[in-house]
């Protein structure tokens, strides 16, 4: 199978102040445990050219309500996040302490209430902390610097074990463009966007309307395809400022360079959104899915996030199990049409090699002992054939380890 | 909240053959390990009116597609189950040897075959061993007999820890009529008739077409509203044989007693499906959600369902957690239309204490202890009222735990 090959150059420490004119802090103010970095600001120099797509949820939190509606002037200065209280099922109290911090921010950066977006995550149902997160706004405001991007993205983790970032280069019209992005999420992972939180950022110069349509397709083959415990979470957002200092002619629909940038914008979103299932809660093993030859892509994509959300695909391949078995049985109830005389099977690691297990629907004589030892890899690969049309999708999962129940049966988020 | 009360008188020890004329057996062949039962038939002395409802999923094992077949013509003698191997995703071998067993054994029993349905369940993928069931066909012919019940019930379990059974009596045109039921499953059950196999009989004079009709609607409230693990299985199938031998008048839309037959087929059937579930694979904890107040029926079945199949809630309750805001989260994802300024959230468990947590989408000031005491007891209770409608269901489900993890990860199945 054939991986795809990326136009960006990844920038070695890259973070969401790489690109040019942004700038980023990251501070403890209380909500979370002694030290946690838990209120962060992201700030652009000029205003940007910003995009966003939102949870589905319809238990939607408070931030989400008031950024989707900040979204709609398709430009911003700024986003403020918190993480250890995600501001979801607090009514209208939430809404009105939202308001406060989009005020109060808004305010200590000088700007427009209606340039700034917010984002929470963490515990649902508890009211915010609101004097600890007033008090900490000027402080964070204060810190805004060009070395903040790694604050940023510690400040913005829940039960995530690393922070997520990237930055990447591309040239556009002779420029050097630079993409930069940051996430956290450990669960409550899964499609629909509803997957998590990130933050994207870029200096090249687009056309707002242009970015929102391809935040929104590249949305869906990234951040939409990756699962980890099948829950869509109250308050997923991704955000992408684009703030033009990279003085590239404005991509739009008719840029000549506008595929090489969405390439790129694709290359970021794939990279925080593997990064999400490789930090999944307890996962021990990285699973990539692969479908290939459904009728549409949307069949593609739902048989491949379905195979990968089956608990017991999950447990077997924790158990070092290639039980393909259960693989033909997910697939069989994910709604994907296929004849089970022509689906295919094939096993794989992070290594080349792989193991075709099923072939026209019948098991074949393969060796099991084999397959035990490619499944000892950290990393797994299920290709499935459907031999029903032309389209094919790939999507990103782990596996159900003690771990998970652990971390879920004790952390209150 | 007001529980049903149901009209059957159940029977001491009642089984599968406490309905009259109905014999049964189950025996040891070596497809399972060591003496385990693997083998079972069920007949009827009578020819039988038969319903039959099927697994939804695309991969159906072969002996689903014959019994499918089977069930149209709407009468039966009996039905021959393996268990330990799932005859699914065998393709044309399989569905030549699901055919070589229902031909053998309807010659040693004497009928038709077309008279004989047939079960399977175990691992998916691999064929069954013929010679050790064609062996053992006539052996389970001779041993059918009316104290054949619990070794029926028993031959049918994989995973399942305890045999499942139920026999109840009521009273028809003056005569009394019997149902009984046995079922197996403990893991890879979710909604979609697809979720277990379960044999029911009854000495009932009853119409077929009128049988199906009541199967398919008591499965929606019973078996369609259990689930485990969130997989629908490729082998699940619940039969009712009705042999006509209590010499009612025939039950029919008409019969004056329909409703009453009917609840006690929906008796039989929800404690069929809840032995299931709390026999889940690893469970520890019952749960049962209630959605109140939702549109339509279709709407308060997905809302109890989606929250029950949440691993985020699953493992929050396996942790004693009343994690309220997961269950809110849930059931935002789960399709079923509601208004977070009116929904409330209930929490309580086996006795009749509950404490509301939620009103009108705002936490209430409740006993956070009082919680954890309450969810200390092995049966936990979640009651939605999303006061947007007439419509309220039931659901049950179990707590996902480690070792959910261990069986799964080692099982294989």
């Amino acid at each position: 199978m054939k991986e795809v090959i990326y136009p960006g150059k990844e920038i070695v420490n890259g973070t969401v102040t790489t690109p040019k004119g942004f700038v980023a802090s990251g501070i403890h103010t209380g909500v979370k445990e002694e030290g946690q970095l838990d209120l962060v600001i992201l700030f652009s120099e000029k205003e940007a050219a910003a995009a966003g797509v939102f949870t589905q949820n319809l238990a939607m939190a408070a931030p989400v309500i008031i950024s989707k509606e900040m979204i709609k002037n398709h430009h911003l200065r700024g986003i403020i996040i918190n993480s250890g209280n995600a501001n979801a099922c607090t009514g209208s109290r939430g809404m009105e302490d939202a308001k406060k911090i989009q005020e109060a921010t808004a305010k200590a950066l000088n700007i427009k209430k209606d340039d700034l977006a917010l984002a929470s995550t963490g515990v649902i149902g508890v009211p915010l902390p609101m004097d600890i997160i007033l008090k900490g706004i000027p402080v964070a405001v204060e810190q805004l610097s060009k070395e903040g991007g790694k604050d940023a993205a510690e400040g913005i983790m829940t039960t995530d074990t690393i922070n997520k970032e990237i930055a990447v280069e591309i040239e556009v019209d002779g420029k050097t463009v630079t993409l930069a992005g940051m996430a956290k999420g450990s669960g409550m992972i899964h499609p629909n966007m509803a997957t998590m939180l990130g933050f994207i950022t870029t200096d090249a110069d687009v056309e707002a309307e242009y970015l929102q349509e391809i935040l929104q397709e590249v949305t869906e083959s990234t951040f939409n395809m990756i699962t980890v415990d099948g829950d869509t979470s109250t308050n997923d957002t991704v955000f992408v400022l684009a703030n033009g200092m990279a003085e590239n002619m404005t991509i739009n629909a008719s840029h000549p360079d506008r595929k090489l940038f969405k390439m790129a914008l694709k290359q970021v979103s794939e990279h925080l959104a593997k990064s999400i299932v490789r930090d999944g809660e307890g996962a021990s093993k990285f699973i990539e899915a692969e479908a290939v030859g459904f009728p549409t892509l949307q069949d593609a994509r739902i048989a491949a996030r379905t195979v990968l959300s089956s608990n017991l695909v999950k447990t077997a391949i924790f158990g070092g199990d290639g039980n393909w078995g259960r693989m033909i049985c997910s697939l069989g109830y994910s709604g994907a049409p296929f004849n089970m005389d022509t689906i295919a099977l094939t096993l794989g690691n992070g290594t080349s090699e792989t193991i075709k297990v099923l072939d026209k629907g019948l098991p074949l004589d393969y060796d099991e002992a084999a397959v035990e030892k490619l499944f000892e890899d950290k990393y797994i690969r299920i290709i499935i054939e459907a031999n029903n049309g032309p389209a094919s999708a790939k999507g990103w999962g782990c596996d159900l380890t003690y771990d998970y129940v652990k971390i879920n049966g004790s952390y209150r988020s």
